[in-house]
């Protein structure tokens, strides 16, 4: 009898029948057992190894279903001999064969994305931390999600099978078109809109459909930087455009070399980082300059839904103002959003709406891409916009927001004085500051996690970064106390 | 007083406050209102308008907070100043306008995309339907889906969040990797996984990283044209690679005229559409293959779970062949598979395995491309794995496709004798057929829709598609007595 050369371990966490199967799938792959050569029976193998026959059986009968044995009636159980043996001699693949990896080629997407410099900030996790990019959640109305997708998910079963239609959802397409129309004064047919993963997922679907290397695209300085980031890794070639109070600053785009951009990308609503609102009158400009370029405007509206400060006795009446998109008329504006700061980030809905040539191709694209959302929050979310939920939710989130920011702009005062400016704090859910220090930025998050506060630079945002002392706050997920506290306790440590 | 010349309709569903700041706001964008212009005070136009002079104030306040509007104390309501006349003449929107879109200049991706004939098959409805591709969603444990969904959404709210990790949620990592590992013979540790938006994700992360226009993807055909579309979408120059009852034949790949290949893409367990299943021998000879011609090989681990009829008597122990992933030892596999079979498709979570050195730039691709799959349902899949849910619905709808498959392919031969072929029943969930008409494979879906039939032809799956007389019919979610009477009724419909 051939001597199998078998262990098995009756200490492993492996079954016996499942070692056995390992053991003589590694000696045929490696050669040890050769095509046609006979093996052991079953009661004779058990016995040598010391195993119930059953045992033996288990695993011999995987051998067979899975073709590395066979069985010839009448005379035994033989390695299968349809494994030529050469093959299996010039290439041994016993798993203690060291492994050679073949070597990748990547395209020269791959190859950007690989000398692209990609650290994260580090996440800060200290006692406060002001960070941006995150709602309060523990505000987010769980129990009614819930209830909503408890509900659907028992309504029928219909929800389970891919969706017909490649943009999203219909129903879901007209509340959000519905809302768009109301709140931002955006002009769009349900038709217009393509539903994304998120507004990560919408500037990727345009990048692809627009943009070859080489192509220009002016962005905002400081501006956005995971969307800086879609644009080189697809190659683009970028032009940093200045921003002030009133946002973009339009005539910079006007004095740029003669040279063709494909897309002009800007945040107006709530410029990130620096928070400044893009006046109605640079609106008007940017508009006629896109005309007169033939140029795309990628309109990100970003955290539109919280405006505050301008009229504090009648917040009610302090709409947001009007979109790009609103005041076109030569449909240059493609207009992103997403819900993940209103509801929350892990939801990964958001939406395009594109002029009306470019649909067919960007769901086109989407569907190749990924296919579709899931098809049951797709579902709650139409009923959380048509039952009125989430404009009552951005209404409660708007006045929460609103107070913690008084309290966060009214200790910087107090703490800081004139050691501190303020930007951008009409909008969104963070707010930029300049600190007058006489140290770097690294230093100054250094000591403020001296004295437990978490600091995020806004340098990375910087197409130069260098150190201003710009700091990006949020303060959407603390309370009163810890901003209170942790504008304090900054303070302190960054006293000299 | 100046003639606004507005006209308020009591009839329409705007409220008139809102009727009256569209008109308002168009007047002063079409230059028909002049920056610094006075307008009447809401008295007055309350009174020519005959509306209550909240109606005017709440429509100014809006106008006022927007911008277009502003108050000089003890003097009156005028037209901002900001707006600069000349912008306004020299590019009046009015709605009226006649739009004037501008063009849009498309990337190669976008023209590439524009050019690709995308037709899908027409969607079949009719009394009963072979399609392929659908699950038995009736038999989808949806109850207990739901519990999941409630248990987790409130069991803390760290899951609204952004996950932490690019991969995917870790624990559910884990619970694949050990699934692939046991069920599949992956070699996988979780750190090799990213998680994707379905298979459709994954072969697009693929594409872009490693694949530039011209590249060279060698493709089964027939192949699964929705993969072949992704790879034209790219610009990839396929290689067609015939297959037969064994899959993929290759020594037609040694064949080919010595030029670089980047990838070959292949689905071993379950040949899309003809249903072979690639044999042990060609598994490792392909590997052989890709090692020496330095080229990385995509399987595509398609309706690996079910697999029939190898020894009919023992059912249980028939398990999949494992995959061409764990034969391999030079890290040549990129490895991927998809829940939207075997749960169902719209829940979008597919993964990848792949060769270590390629994990980070897959992640930061993935992360780039849309940050990540909705943590909720990463949370409940997780707990579906765990707790066995998985492994016992497979079980389960293995059993159930089983019989459905024995009724058909009996269906098959009892109506039609030697006029039909079946190819693939060995697996998967749909079978291919050839049938020996007179017809061409148009006039034969039509004639069988008019016998209430729907059928779907393989033609578009094949690299030049010619009339065959080849089907795939999908039976998973049909019941027994549909399976036979659609069988025979389609039988009449192609006699002659």
């Amino acid at each position: 009898m051939i001597d199998l050369a078998i262990t098995l371990d009756s200490q492993s966490s492996l079954p016996l029948h499942q070692q056995l199967y390992e053991e003589l799938r590694r000696a045929i792959l490696s050669g040890r057992l050769l095509p046609r050569q006979k093996i052991p029976s079953t009661r004779s193998l058990a016995q040598s190894l010391q195993v119930s026959r059953t045992t033996v059986t288990q695993g011999y009968d995987r051998l067979l279903s899975e073709g590395y044995l066979e069985t010839i009636v009448g005379s035994g159980t033989y390695v299968c001999a349809q494994l030529p043996d050469d093959l299996l001699h010039s290439a041994p693949i016993d798993p203690a064969t060291t492994i050679n990896p073949l070597p990748i080629h990547l395209s020269d997407y791959g190859e950007r994305l690989r000398q692209m410099p990609f650290s994260l900030q580090p996440s800060i996790d200290l006692p406060i931390s002001f960070r941006y990019g995150q709602p309060a959640l523990q505000q987010f109305p769980i129990a009614l999600w819930r209830k909503l997708l408890s509900r659907y998910c028992l309504n029928n079963t219909a929800w389970l099978d891919y969706a017909i239609d490649w943009q999203g959802y219909p129903p879901l397409r007209d509340a959000i078109a519905n809302y768009l129309t109301r709140s931002r004064a955006v002009q769009c047919d349900p038709q217009q809109i393509i539903l994304t993963n998120g507004t990560q997922q919408a500037l990727d679907l345009i990048m692809r459909l627009m943009i070859n290397p080489g192509d220009g695209i002016a962005i905002e300085d400081p501006g956005y930087l995971s969307a800086r980031r879609v644009f080189l890794s697809y190659g683009a070639e970028l032009c940093p455009i200045p921003v002030d109070e009133s946002g973009l600053v339009v005539e910079k785009l006007a004095q740029l070399p003669d040279r063709s951009l494909r897309l002009v990308y800007v945040t107006p609503s709530h410029q990130f980082p620096t928070g400044s609102i893009l006046s109605l009158t640079r609106r008007l400009e940017l508009l006629v300059w896109a005309e007169q370029h033939r140029c795309l405007i990628l309109e990100d509206d970003y955290d539109s839904e919280y405006r505050y400060g301008v009229r504090e006795a009648s917040l009610k009446e302090n709409r947001p103002i009007p979109s790009l998109q609103g005041l076109d008329r030569n449909h240059s504006v493609i207009y992103m959003g997403t819900f993940s700061k209103v509801l929350f980030p892990s939801l990964r809905m958001g939406y395009l709406v594109v002029p009306p040539s470019l649909v067919p191709l960007v769901a086109q694209a989407k569907w190749l891409g990924d296919r579709q959302l899931p098809t049951l929050e797709q579902h709650v979310l139409t009923e959380f916009i048509a039952a009125g939920h989430l404009e009552s939710h951005i209404r409660k989130m708007r006045s929460h927001y609103d107070q913690l920011r008084q309290i966060l702009v009214h200790a910087l005062k107090t703490h800081f004085g004139d050691r501190v400016r303020v930007f951008g704090e009409k909008a969104g859910i963070h707010v930029m500051v300049q600190f007058h220090t006489p140290w770097c930025d690294a230093e100054v998050i250094e000591r403020a996690a001296q004295v437990g506060v978490g600091l995020m630079s806004a340098q990375p945002h910087y197409y130069y970064p260098d150190d201003r002392g710009e700091f990006i706050l949020g303060y959407a997920d603390l309370d009163a106390a810890q901003i209170t506290t942790g504008i304090k306790r900054l303070a302190q440590g960054l006293s000299q």
